[in-house]
This record gives C-alpha cells, sequence and structure tokens, in this order.
C-alpha cells in the first residue's frame, strides 16, 4: 500500500462555520414549540415573499412550450447567454444610463452568489483581499476556501491575511481606503447588511484609487432597483475609468424575485487587466470567459426567456410595482424605529434597514428581547462581522400586513417600555 | 505607487485552448460558404435534437405557475436541491437497483459539467491526478486550471503531472492501473468520447485498488441511460464497496433532453473521506456541501419539477422513446460504418461510436474527406487527446433521416472507393 493517500482542501477547515441563519431557525422554532399560540413574524432574511411577475411567468411557459415541438426545441446554450438576454441588459440596464457596453462583455449566470463565488478561480492566491466589515460572507468564505485569507483569530474574529474596512455609524459606513493597499476590493453598494449607498463622488475616489494601485474593484449592485435618491450610482461603470478597473455583479433575485428562478449576470469590461508575476497584461474577460466554457453550461433557456421578459414594458410595469411595495416596507421599518427612538440606516436605497442598538446592547441580546416578548425575528449584525456588533438587520421583504404589524409591535413595547 | 498589481491565476496560462468545437465549426462554415447547393449532416457534437418530454414540459409550465400566487410562490430553495426530486432520484435510479442513499447524499446541480469541473474546489492542489486519454476534457482543464496539471508538454500533447492511462483498440480501452498510484481517478463510463463500457467485474477492481491506495473515484456516468447490455453497471455504487470511495456524477442532458435546460446531481456518499496532511479523515459530504452552501443557490425551481416529472409513468415512457430513437441511431451508424469496412466501437451502450481509420489516416485529414466530400461532420477523435489520433467519433443524436442519409453517403462513399 502507498503512503500517499487523497488529500482535501485543508483551507475549508479555516472556514468559521456560519452558524447565523441555523442558530436563528434553532431559536425561533424553539420559541414556537413553547409559544404555539404566538405569531412569529420573520424579517430577517433576504427573500422576497411577491409571487413572480406575470410577464415572466408567462414567458417561462412560452419558453418551455416550444421545447416541446422539434423546430423550436433548444439544446446547448452559449455558456455566456443568449444574445436576446444580453442585448436587452446593454439598451436597458446600461445604454439608458450612458454606458456601452460590447455582448462579449456580458455573462448571463444563475446569480449573483455563484459569479462572485466563483470569480475567485481567476485570481492568484498570492492576492490581497480587502472587504467590508460587516459584509455578504461569501466573498469571505469564498477568498478562505481559496486560500487567501490565512488564519482565523478567535478573539478579534477576523483572518490574519484579509484587510477589513470598518463601516460603522462612526464613518457613516463608508469603508476607508486601508493602510496596505488590496489586489481585490469587494464593494457592495446599496450595502447588504447595513443598507447604506455610496455617492458618485466616493465610488468615484475608490476607481482612482484601484487604478492607481493596479486593483481590481468587484462591485457587487445586486439591490441597485431599490436606490432612489439622486446621485447615487446604479452602476460602477457610471464612473469615469471604472472600466479599467471593475467588474459589475447583477442579480435578478430582488429586482424581479427570482431567488428560486436563478438569474443574473456578470459585467467583465474587455479593459480590465490583470497580471502575471512577472507584469505581463493578461485580458480578466478572457480568463472569465474561460472558466464560464470550462465549469458552466449556461443558464436554462427558459429562465433567459423569463430574465428578458423583465425589459419588457409590462414587465417593468409589474416588477416596478412590487419593488415600490417593498420600499414601502422599508419606509415603514424606519418610521416605526424611529418612533420608538432607534437610530436607523439604510432603507431609504436598499431593502435593507441597519438598526444601530443603544449602547451595550449586544445583537443576539436584541435577537432573543425581539423574538421572546414579541416575536419578531431580525438578523442580529454581528452574524456579518464583528463591526455589525450592537447593529440589527430588518428586511423589506415581508408582507405589508406583517411589516405593519411587526411595526405596531415593536413601537408599542419599547415605548411602553421606555427601552431605548 | 506600490509595486504590487492584482494578479491573475497563472494557471490559467497553461491550459491549452481547445481549438477543437471552434476549427469544426470554421472548417463547416468554410465549406458551406463554398458550397451552398451542398447540404451539410453534423454528427458532431454531443446535443440532442428530439423535443423535450411533454410531461416535463407541462411540469414546467406548472411549476412556473405556481410562482405567479403568493401562496404557491417559492423563493430560495435548499442549496442541495428539493426533497421532492433527491426522493425520486433515490427510489428510481438507486433503490431499484439494490442501492440505499440518504437524501443528504445527493446534491441537485445545474448539470454534470459544472459537478465536475467544481469538484475540484474541494480537494488539495497537490493531490495527483489520473485521467483516460482519450478523455472527455472538462477533467483535464479543470485540473490544469487548479494547478494540479503541471506544464505542457508539446511533443507529447501531455502534462507533467497528470496520469495518462491510454484507451484504444489494444488494451480494448479498458484503462488500466498506473504505475504510480492516483489520489484523484476519473473514471467515465459509459465512455465520451469512446463510447465504450466497463463490466462490473472491471469496475471492482477500480473500486478495490481504490480503497487500496486512498484515492478517490470520480465517476461520470452521464450516458447510463444508453446501457443495452447486462453486466454493465448503470451506477459505481452497484459495486460492494464503492460508497466507501466514489463520488458520482449524473446528468439529465442526454437522459431526457435537458442540455438546454440544466440538471443533473452528484451523489456524496457520507462514507467517502478524505485526509488533511496530518492524515486525519474529512468527511467529503461535509465539503462539498460547504462548497455548494458557500457558492451556489440551487437549481430553479420550475427546472426540479421538469426533473421530477422524468420519473413519473408517462415520464417514464417518453424518456425511454426518446433514448430508444438514439440507439437505434447508434445501431444504424455502427452497421453503416461496419458495412463500409471500418472497425467500429462504441454505439451499443453509449450514444457515441468511436471509429478507428485505417492504419496511418489522421482523424483531421479523416475529418476534412468527409466533410469536403460528402459532407458529414463528426468529430477527430486527436481533439479527446493524443491517444484519440487515429480515431474518430460519431454521435447518435441527430435525426433518424440525417442518420441514415449520412449513412448512406458513406457507403457510397468507402465502398465506391474502397477507401477502407
Amino acid at each position: 500500500m502507498r503512503l500517499s493517500m487523497i488529500k482535501i482542501n485543508e483551507n475549508f477547515l479555516d472556514l468559521q462555520d456560519n452558524y447565523l441563519f441555523s442558530t436563528i431557525a434553532k431559536k425561533v422554532a424553539k420559541f414556537q414549540e413553547e409559544h404555539p399560540d404566538k405569531k412569529v413574524i420573520k424579517l430577517g432574511i433576504g427573500d422576497v415573499t411577491l409571487p413572480l411577475a406575470k410577464s415572466c411567468v408567462d414567458a417561462m411557459k412560452k419558453a418551455a412550450e416550444e421545447l416541446l415541438y422539434k423546430e423550436s426545441f433548444r439544446g446547448y446554450g452559449p455558456e455566456q447567454g443568449y444574445d436576446f438576454l444580453k442585448e436587452k441588459i446593454i439598451k436597458y440596464d446600461y445604454k439608458s444610463r450612458g454606458i456601452d457596453l460590447d455582448l462579449d462583455e456580458i455573462f448571463i449566470s444563475d446569480g449573483a452568489k455563484c459569479d462572485t463565488g466563483n470569480i475567485v478561480d481567476i485570481f492568484a492566491k498570492g492576492n490581497k483581499v480587502a472587504i467590508t466589515d460587516p459584509v455578504y460572507p461569501v466573498y469571505l468564505d469564498t477568498n478562505t476556501m481559496s486560500g487567501r485569507a490565512g488564519k482565523y483569530n478567535e478573539s478579534t474574529g477576523r483572518y490574519s491575511n484579509i484587510i477589513y474596512m470598518p463601516c460603522t455609524s462612526e464613518n457613516n459606513f463608508e469603508p476607508q481606503f486601508p493602510d496596505e493597499a488590496p489586489d481585490i476590493i469587494y464593494l457592495c453598494f446599496p450595502n447588504n447588511p447595513t443598507g447604506t449607498v455610496c455617492t458618485k463622488e466616493q465610488l468615484a475616489k475608490w476607481v482612482k484609487y484601484a487604478k492607481d494601485n493596479k486593483s481590481i474593484i468587484l462591485y457587487d449592485c445586486a439591490y441597485e432597483c431599490f436606490i432612489t435618491e439622486e446621485n447615487i450610482p446604479h452602476s460602477i461603470y457610471e464612473i469615469e475609468g471604472a472600466k479599467d478597473v471593475a467588474i459589475e455583479f447583477k442579480s435578478y433575485s430582488k429586482t424581479a424575485g427570482f431567488t428560486g428562478v436563478r438569474c443574473g449576470y456578470v459585467v467583465v469590461p474587455k479593459k480590465v487587466y490583470g497580471y502575471t508575476e512577472k507584469s505581463e497584461k493578461v485580458s480578466i474577460n478572457k480568463l472569465w470567459n474561460r472558466r464560464q466554457c470550462t465549469k458552466f453550461n449556461g443558464v436554462s433557456y427558459v429562465t433567459q426567456r423569463a430574465a428578458e421578459a423583465i425589459y419588457s414594458e409590462e414587465g417593468q410595469k409589474e416588477i416596478k410595482e412590487n419593488i415600490k411595495y417593498y420600499q414601502e416596507n422599508a419606509k415603514i421599518i424606519r418610521n416605526g424605529l424611529q418612533e420608538s427612538g432607534f437610530l436607523v440606516y439604510g432603507g431609504v436605497n436598499a431593502p435593507y434597514i441597519w438598526l444601530k442598538l443603544p449602547d451595550g446592547v449586544k445583537s443576539w441580546d436584541f435577537f432573543d428581547e425581539l423574538l421572546n416578548n414579541i416575536g419578531i425575528v431580525g438578523t442580529p449584525g454581528v452574524g456579518f462581522g464583528p463591526c455589525g456588533e450592537g447593529y440589527f438587520r430588518l428586511t423589506a421583504f415581508g408582507s405589508r400586513e406583517n411589516t405593519e404589524e411587526a411595526m405596531k409591535k415593536i413601537k408599542e413595547y419599547f415605548i411602553r417600555e421606555s427601552k431605548v
């Protein structure tokens, strides 16, 4: 027998088990078991509740029907997605904002989680990665898996090789340029979990910074459709020069309720370059195309037709109604929390409301208090990173009735109890 | 300005541009341009031509309709897939063959290309990989990207760190145990591209070999539904002990014409272990689950319902009819080629027919001869690896009419010309 054996990727062992949502689920289950009579309202998870737009459903049914006949059947599609969808994206999501993109700069995928997760494949292990704190865990976990995170420090809750950019009320949730310039910079605006945004001027500074430092920006704007204010960029390519330094991730999950349908896309401009150890320039677009052609086989034709329908006149009307519904929920939550005396961030240009707890109150204690006293479930801020401690996330994706009921209960509880 | 810069994964530069299908497309386009009057019959690519089963289309339409209503809407599903589909897989694909699997040993995906590509994430870079030659290029390319292939040797057409197991008519296409035991062994039966199979006895030897060497077998049986002969395993778990050493990849692409719908699954038994450098055992099932939960968000609900419909009585009837149609095509191709004097492999338990060219005839020369003289497109065997030189692949996925016409032309051409 040989001495060698199949060896695992030990970077996986450096992952911290993220018990956030499973702990929440367990606590909720326990509460419901002990209080079967009490109603629980869940405003914790980022899943949508409104059904799909009729235009999208009709498009799916039509596309499915096409597959029934030899003449209209479609087998393998392009790994990068069908032109019919890419053309709509270019016209409606970019051209309309004065941004020119080519068809081969768009890659259709089955969602932003996959794209933001898979993108690490094309970069060297030795790159230095910067993320905000708090952060969407996928950025961190996928870099941990691929060996860029280093060792986890239990006491700080941080990895040795990751550059953390704290985003708290102290800096108005604006990430600051780190002392050591990173190679890869993850930015997510409108932000998950804080719901805060970045102005064009702020984002322009990041583009310049990336250019100056030969870094790349991985820009996640999955929540772009929730922006209501002027001067907030919907795409990083609204910033001059961004096409040289940024990849952009977009998703139909929240825009059009596609959380269960699975479609998104990534924009990789042809002018974005990476470098070899010998400082030779390499096209990132070509690398990503090669990655996708090798490990991916395109998104379901039926799904791509559903996504295309989002851009129809009727589709736009329908999804905008849904977005408005969630935006109204966000406003109700913001107002309700403010009336209860809380400091509240986000919720204006995002479906997430980030609530600052009174001094000394911990995220998980607040979670327990809310659940046990008024049956409301949110997400403890610390679950998104150490700087999330003392914060709490509520989402606007619940039903109107539940959102209103939850706010009524919160107001009654906190104003009556003078807890804040 | 700092001296560092964003660095690419240079393993990508070790990839050999696979011009196989693009070269074929270019040659065909040129031929058609020069001979606009001549019919071209494509028997080269592995895409299906029959439309989807009505049961699957109906299931998709019904599922799409469900998403239109609040009461039946589904958002994020389980990353591992819905139980309704996993239960059918366990019952019909495994239990029926005496194999017991648990729900959490099945992972639904958007296809075998993604799964066979992504699986490399969970293994250490230092593992030694064995593939057959010829081979489905994804196994090789994804290991090249992740740094396991070493350097490419232009003159041999091989990578320095990959263990190649030649499969030619000389060894009856049965891969032999390599001199150096590999950590990861890719096996694909029924085989793409050769169309050959492996008996239970042969496969049992591989399971024992993997066990003895603490290796893992990545078993791709995407073409299992084409098996017609007895004693050919449909699943590696028909072999005792395989649950300790093998991961199995399955696809609905060819089984049910899902090439454009995208669904497959991977089986990762809980008894399969990998090891750390310190020889600690780690559950491969847990690693894969973590990989999928971090980088994947499940397959479209609509697609999973379509896959479920494959297992209905009507669905089974429909897909079996389609499979029979392709099997009949395979027989027509085999017979036609044999009558023309060729040595033919595969096509009995697989949709691929692997044709041995007369001594000294090169794959690409034969490609040109077939295209230029009788307008028939196949795939040069050398495109799948150096041992594919002198072979040629035809697929059974064309229409009956085209398949018959192609064979008529081949017979006329080769018998008349006495070329063989």
